[in-house]
C-alpha cells in the first residue's frame, strides 16, 4: 500500500483523547498537571509513552540522562532520524498542553502514518527531552541542553531539587537512567510543536505560528545604593533614597523597549532595603530581563539602558551598577525547516504567521546540532505556567497535522535529493 | 543660699559621664546600646535612674505602666510639676544618645539645682516614659500614650513580643509595675530634649532646634493590579505590567512632596507578585507614608497622590487602591514652652532655628494633656536608629543648658503669674 504524504490526516479526538488521558496522570482538581521531573508521575507518563511507541513498533531508547527516543525506521537506515517531540513534565501547578501537546502530537503523527502504512524515507523520531521545565531541577531544557553539549552528564547529574535530592539519584529511582551516551543519538532535523504562551495569535486570529527563531536574551541584576535615612525628619532635598531611582529605571527600561521593534523588556522583581515604612530606601536590588530577535539591536538596547541608568543614578544621587548573569544569544531557526512549516500552514490553508519564540524551548538548543524548527498553536489569553491554560480541540488538531506535513515535506526532499 | 537662675551652670563633663556610664548597660560591641524595653538591661538603667535621683532628695514613683516619675519639690506644692523627661529603652541596635540624652539631660539639671540649693517655684519633675521605641512592644510612645489617653493600661499590657511574651508579664518580671494609676500623676508642662534625627541642624550649623511642634503623618498601603504574564512572549502592548505604574507613582509621590514646601514622602517598601524575573508583575504593594507640619496642606498632598494614582492607573490600564491604615495629626507645641525654649537658646547665645520635628516622641503625645515643647541638638550625618548614632560633648552640653534655662523660664513665669 502506498498512501501519498499529502493525503495523510491526523485523528484530532485520539490526540485529544490522549492529551485528556496522561493529564490524569499527576491532574490537580484545577484540571492542570503536576507531573515534576522525575517523580513517580513522571514515570508513569514515561512507561505509558514507552507503551504507546512500542504498539507502533518503534524501538524505544533512553539516554543518560533519561531522554527518550522512539525511533521509526525509514527506507534509509543510513540517514539521521527526522525528530519530533518536546517534553512530558510540567510546573508544579502547569497546565495540559504546554510541552505534552508536542510529544502527543508527534505520537499521533507516528499513529497515522502507521496506520496507513506509510513509509518515510529517512527514520522518523519521537522524543521526549528530560527537565524541560526546570522547576524541579535548575536549570530548564537540561535534557536537550546535555543532549546539545550545552551541559555535561555530570553537571546534570549533580543538580538537586528544593528537598536536596540529586537529579542522579531520582532518575535511579524510577528507573529512566538509560544506557545511550548523552549526545550520541542522532538527530537528522527537529520539529518541535508547541503553545504560543502569550497572546499574539489569539489576538491577531491566526492558527499557526511559524517560528523563525527563538529571541536572545539576556539577564542583569541592577543594584542602586542611596543613603538609608529617617523618612519624617530627612527633608526632600537632602534624601538619597534609591527607591525612586529605581523606578525611573523601570519607566526608562519601559520605554526604551517600547521604542525598539521587536523588544520586550521586564523587571520582575524588585526588594529595597531596609523595607521600613518609616526608612528611606538605602538599597533597592532589581532584576532586568532584555529580549530580542536580533543579537545587536539586544546589545543597542542593553547600551540604552545602561546610559539611563547612568543618567538616572547621577541625577538622583546614587550610585548604581548593573550586572549581566546571563546571555542566551537569538537562535534563528534552519531556513529548511521554517520552510517545510509554511508549506505545510500554506497547504492546509490555516490562517498563520511567522513568530519568533519569546520562551526557551527544547528546539532552542536542538538547533546547535541540527536544522530545527517549531510551530506554535494559540493558547487562551497568552496563559501558560498556569493550571487554567488553555488551548482548543482545533488548535491541538490543526498543529499535529502541520507537524505532519511538516515532516513529510522535509523527508520528500530528502528524497528528492538522495534521488537527485 | 539663693542662686540666681541664671548663673546656674550645668556640667557638661558629669552630664557625658552619665551618658557613657549608663552606654555600658546594654552596651553593644559597635558602641551601641542594646536595651529592650522591660527586658534585664531596661531593669539595670532603671534602678540607676531611681539611686541617681533619690541621692539628689527626690522621690521617685513608678505607674502601672513602669513609667517613672522622680519629684523635686517647689516653694508651692500645690502647683502641678514642670517636667522633664524621655525614654532609657533604645532601639535592637541603637546608639547611645537617642532618649537617653533627654533623661540624663534632665538629671543634670537637677543635681544642678541641688548643689546650688535653687528652689524652683512649682515643683519638678523627671520622668523616664516606658517603651518609647516600640521595637520590643510595638507600639512605639507606649508608656506616654498611656499616661496622655491615646492607649489604656490592658491595651498596654496585652501587647506581646516577637516571642510571644507579654508586656504585663515582662514589667512584672523586672519588678516595674508601680502602684500608680496610670495618666493620674499631674504634670504642668513638658520639656523633652532629644537628638534632631535628622540632618538639618547639621548641614546648617544650628546648635539648637527650637521644636515647634510635630509634623502630622499619614501612612497608606497601595496595591496595583496589573495582569501577570510571560516576560518573554508578551509584547510590550499588549502587557498590563503593575511595576512601572508603580514606579510612575513612586516618581509622582516624590515630585509633588518637593512641590510642597515643608512636606517628606516616603515608598518605604515595595513587593510584587509573582516576583519571578521572567514574569511580568502582576501586582505590586507599595507603603507610603506622607508628613507635613500644616493639616491641611497634608491633606491636600494626600488628594495630590491620590489623583496621581488614579491617571496613572488608566494610563498603565491597571487598577489600583489607596487605603489610609494610620493617620496622625500634626501637634503643634505649646507657645509659652516654645518661647522658654526660645529665649533660653537667645540668653546662651546660641545659633538656634526653628523645626518641626518629623518623627513621633513621647512629647507629642504628653502635648494632648499638658503645654510642651522640645528641643532638639544635632546627631551627625543625621544618623539615629543606629549603633553609630553620635552627637558631640558640646551639642549635649548646650542641649542641657537650654533645658535647664527653659524650665526655670517656664518656672519664673508661673511665679510672676503667681505674684501678679
Amino acid at each position: 500500500m502506498v498512501t501519498r504524504a499529502d493525503n495523510l490526516t491526523i485523528d484530532a479526538q485520539r490526540l485529544w483523547d490522549d492529551l485528556m488521558e496522561t493529564a490524569r496522570i499527576g491532574g490537580t482538581p484545577k484540571g492542570g498537571i503536576r507531573r515534576l521531573t522525575l517523580g513517580e508521575e513522571d514515570r508513569q507518563v514515561r512507561d505509558w509513552f514507552r507503551a504507546q511507541c512500542e504498539a507502533l513498533g518503534c524501538t524505544v531508547t533512553v539516554d543518560e540522562v533519561g531522554n527518550m527516543f522512539a525511533l521509526r525506521p525509514g527506507r534509509d537506515a543510513a540517514l539521521a532520524p527526522i525528530a519530533m517531540g518536546s517534553h512530558l513534565d510540567t510546573q508544579p501547578t502547569g497546565g495540559k498542553f504546554d510541552g505534552v501537546l508536542g510529544v502527543l502530537a508527534g505520537l499521533e503523527c507516528l499513529r497515522t502514518l502507521h496506520r496507513a502504512g506509510y513509509e518515510t524515507h529517512a527514520p522518523l523520531m519521537l522524543v521526549n527531552w528530560t527537565n524541560e521545565e526546570g522547576s524541579r531541577f535548575s536549570p530548564a531544557m537540561l535534557g536537550s541542553g546535555v543532549h546539545a553539549g550545552v551541559f555535561d552528564r555530570a553537571y546534570a547529574d549533580a543538580r538537586t531539587d528544593v528537598e536536596g535530592a540529586r537529579f542522579s539519584d531520582a532518575i535511579e529511582a524510577i528507573g529512566y537512567r538509560g544506557p545511550l551516551k548523552v549526545g550520541t543519538t542522532p538527530i537528522g532535523a527537529m520539529f518541535e510543536l508547541h503553545i504560543e504562551q502569550g497572546p499574539i495569535l489569539e489576538a491577531e486570529g491566526d492558527m499557526i505560528g511559524v517560528v523563525t527563531g527563538v529571541q536572545g536574551m539576556r539577564w542583569y541584576d541592577v543594584v542602586v545604593e542611596g543613603r538609608e535615612s529617617h523618612a519624617g525628619s530627612t527633608p526632600m532635598r537632602m534624601r538619597a533614597d534609591a527607591l525612586p531611582a529605581a523606578a525611573a529605571l523601570i519607566l526608562a527600561i519601559q520605554e526604551r523597549a517600547r521604542a525598539c521593534e521587536g523588544a520586550v523588556a521586564t523587571v520582575g522583581t524588585i526588594t529595597v532595603h531596609p523595607a521600613s515604612r518609616n526608612v528611606i530606601p538605602g538599597r533597592a536590588t532589581l532584576s532586568v530581563d532584555l529580549r530580542h530577535p536580533d543579537a545587536e539591536r539586544l546589545a543597542a538596547l542593553e547600551a540604552q539602558v545602561r546610559a539611563a541608568l547612568a543618567e538616572i543614578a547621577a541625577a538622583h544621587g546614587v550610585s548604581a551598577t548593573m550586572e549581566m548573569i546571563w546571555d542566551s544569544p537569538p537562535v534563528p531557526f534552519h531556513p529548511d525547516c521554517v520552510g517545510a512549516v509554511r508549506a505545510a500552514g500554506e497547504a492546509l490553508g490555516l490562517r498563520m504567521r511567522d513568530i519568533v519564540s519569546g520562551a526557551g524551548h527544547d528546539a532552542a538548543y536542538i538547533a546547535r546540532v541540527a536544522p530545527t524548527a517549531m510551530i506554535f498553536v494559540p493558547c487562551v489569553g497568552g496563559l501558560s505556567h498556569n493550571e487554567a491554560e488553555e488551548t482548543s480541540f482545533d488548535e491541538c488538531g490543526a498543529g499535529a497535522q502541520v507537524l505532519l506535513q511538516a515532516v513529510l515535506d522535509y523527508d520528500r526532499r530528502l528524497a528528492e535529493r538522495a534521488a537527485g
